[in-house]
């Protein structure tokens, strides 16, 4: 059976990533390698819309997450973590573990926090070093508005740190335009390459502050990055055929162009949300919605496992559960990456029989129905 | 022109595990996924020689020796690091920069740390805390004998950890028998997959240990990973792809027989040795010579990058040169993981053109025929 993956990552991966990936083993201290780093860091930066200096980890988006707290702060260091999801109590937990003090600032899970409460909170506690928040809270599907984060950050002078793994490539970001000092995002969502590489975008003002932090490191120490950054390669040894495959994606990508991207990611987003609404379900959020997943409400006379469960087994479509407190109560359709409005249909028509089949009451053919309105609308 | 690597790492990918890499994405919390990555668990521990829980890490092997200090000491421990190479002396760094108090017991590079000093120093100093050794050292081809300070660390209570990296699946280890508290290994050597995941094995007196220890820690904590462990899921996303050549690596090896691996690995490195001789070479080792790298004195009238430039431009032959103090002194040749003895062949033979080419002087054929001598030898 054809497989369907539409989870909030990891997302598809293209062909020519694929294929990219099987090209033979090189060493990492080859010029082949620093000629290949060289145009992945040229293409990540067009990516992050920064002139920043961006680094690249080996791990998971998490530890991208660990490196911009070890490299910024002090234990005993005042911050704020925005966190509407479980992304953005990832971060307050991260910054506890490191003996930050954190003010963290919660809405329900689906809404949006507003960014006025930061900046009246940085204006209350004016020794607060620095500001957590996430683009895309990939538990809700909602999208912040780091734009105007950023104002405030800048204006007070604060550093403002932006989780970007669920919304890089995805939805619009312009890391200098917006004055984003941080920005963290990985391989396995907008950038279409499978999980293994964080990326980090650090501004002038962090190399600064990373100085004076003392918390112990030494894996995420950005200054190792940068001394072998100037030779043009990395400290230790890198997950080689993982940046064969982001430096294909990173290629399409430029193919493209970035605003077309996030034009098409919009597209799929509205054609998604008009799709469940054909099929009588509704949404999480009320609003800020994000153009690379979309949480939905389980009926409440339906078994939310069950749902994907048959859509799994009998349809080969997966989309992913609800986490943390949204457990049993969502389920999410991504639609980040290599998905087209194919598999958006895909997934519909599969729920639509699903949901029969489970006893939903629905008019049949209007979910396609709306959806296929919404992406014509929005393509005009 | 077809290409030949024999560094100490990355090592070549077998077709096999290249194309399980290709296979479609899935997610990491599916079903399929925890298949896997039980069956990747079972074949570690075969590898391994253990019964103990193994972690696998999104990082470098150098995530996991931060991963293996950070879970079990505390600013203010003793350790004691054996640092008889570039290896070595990073164990040191990263201890140092978690506040642990080491005691490093260095020798000459090519030479061997004897036991002896490890069991003097611990009865010395009671309040040592753990022994940090590396299996084989990649910078100086020498390899340490483990048995015996598995023996001096168990009788005197002090925890053993072990930098395998380049020794696990190449060189007898057994991790059970030895009583080795510690292992950290990583994907790109001798288990022929791709870098970008570390494994660490864990006995039970190290759980206990991480009990007490008070580095923070978020990442790389050892609890994190147990806890999702028993539920057959990573507590981040892994790299998933990686997991998908691993697994078929490991198949590989499972079918071949860890025995019969070594075994081949002896003979691999014997023949090199007796080829490098042949070229009248000197070998930088007097003994204990490790089966998955070979290091070799340049001669002082020779340029040793020019050696490493010509072998590549013009035989597609990619050998590594020397790191840290032994750099432009050594050149060293791989031949762990998916390396056979033609290879090895390929690699002399464009290194007695080479060696020719820039004034060396050596016996024509003697190198090809001392390695088939010696490599037909081991084999009766």
């Amino acid at each position: 059976m054809k497989k369907y993956l539409l989870i909030p990552g990891p997302t598809p991966i293209p062909p020519r990533v694929s294929k990219a990936m099987t090209q033979p083993m090189i060493g990492h201290r080859s010029p082949e390698y620093s000629e290949i780093l060289k145009r992945v860091f040229e293409n990540l930066k067009y990516v992050f819309q920064t002139e920043n200096d961006i680094l690249v980890f080996s791990s998971s988006g998490t530890g991208g997450m660990e490196a911009s707290i070890v490299n910024l702060l002090s234990p005993g260091d005042k911050a704020i973590a925005l966190a509407g999801g479980a992304f953005g109590e990832r971060f307050v937990k991260i910054l506890k573990s490191f003996g930050v003090e954190v003010i963290p600032l919660r809405c329900e899970w689906g809404e949006v926090i507003d960014s006025k409460l930061v900046a009246r909170e940085l204006d209350r506690n004016r020794d607060i070093r620095a500001v957590f928040a996430t683009l895309v809270e990939t538990s809700t599907g909602v999208v912040s508005d780091i734009r105007s984060l950023g104002k405030i950050c800048r204006e007070r002078k604060t550093l403002l740190v932006v989780d970007a793994v669920s919304g890089l490539g995805v939805e619009e970001l312009r890391t200098d335009d917006w004055g984003v000092d941080v920005v963290i995002s990985a391989s396995q969502k907008g950038l279409m390459t499978p999980p293994g590489l964080s990326f980090i975008s650090i501004s002038e003002r962090t190399w600064e502050a990373s100085e004076t932090s003392r918390i112990y490191r030494f894996y995420w120490d950005f200054k190792a990055y940068r001394e072998f950054l100037e030779k043009g390669q990395p400290p230790y040894t890198p997950p080689v055929s993982l940046v064969f495959g982001l430096d294909e994606a990173l290629k399409m990508i430029r193919e493209k162009g970035m605003e077309k991207v996030w034009e098409c990611q919009k597209r799929l987003a509205q054609a998604t949300r008009e799709g469940v609404k054909g099929l009588d379900l509704q949404l999480l959020a009320k609003g800020s919605f994000s153009n690379g997943v979309t949480a939905i409400k389980i009926p409440e006379n339906i078994d939310g496992l069950e749902i994907l469960k048959r859509l799994r087994e009998k349809y080969g479509v997966t989309l992913a559960g609800g986490q943390g407190q949204l457990k049993g109560k969502i389920f999410r359709i991504g639609h980040m990456g290599y998905i087209q409005f194919k598999d958006i249909l895909v997934a519909l028509g599969s729920l639509e029989k699903t949901l029969l089949s489970l006893g939903h009451r629905l008019k049949r053919g209007e979910a396609i129905r709306r959806a296929k309105e919404a992406y014509q609308r929005v393509g005009e």
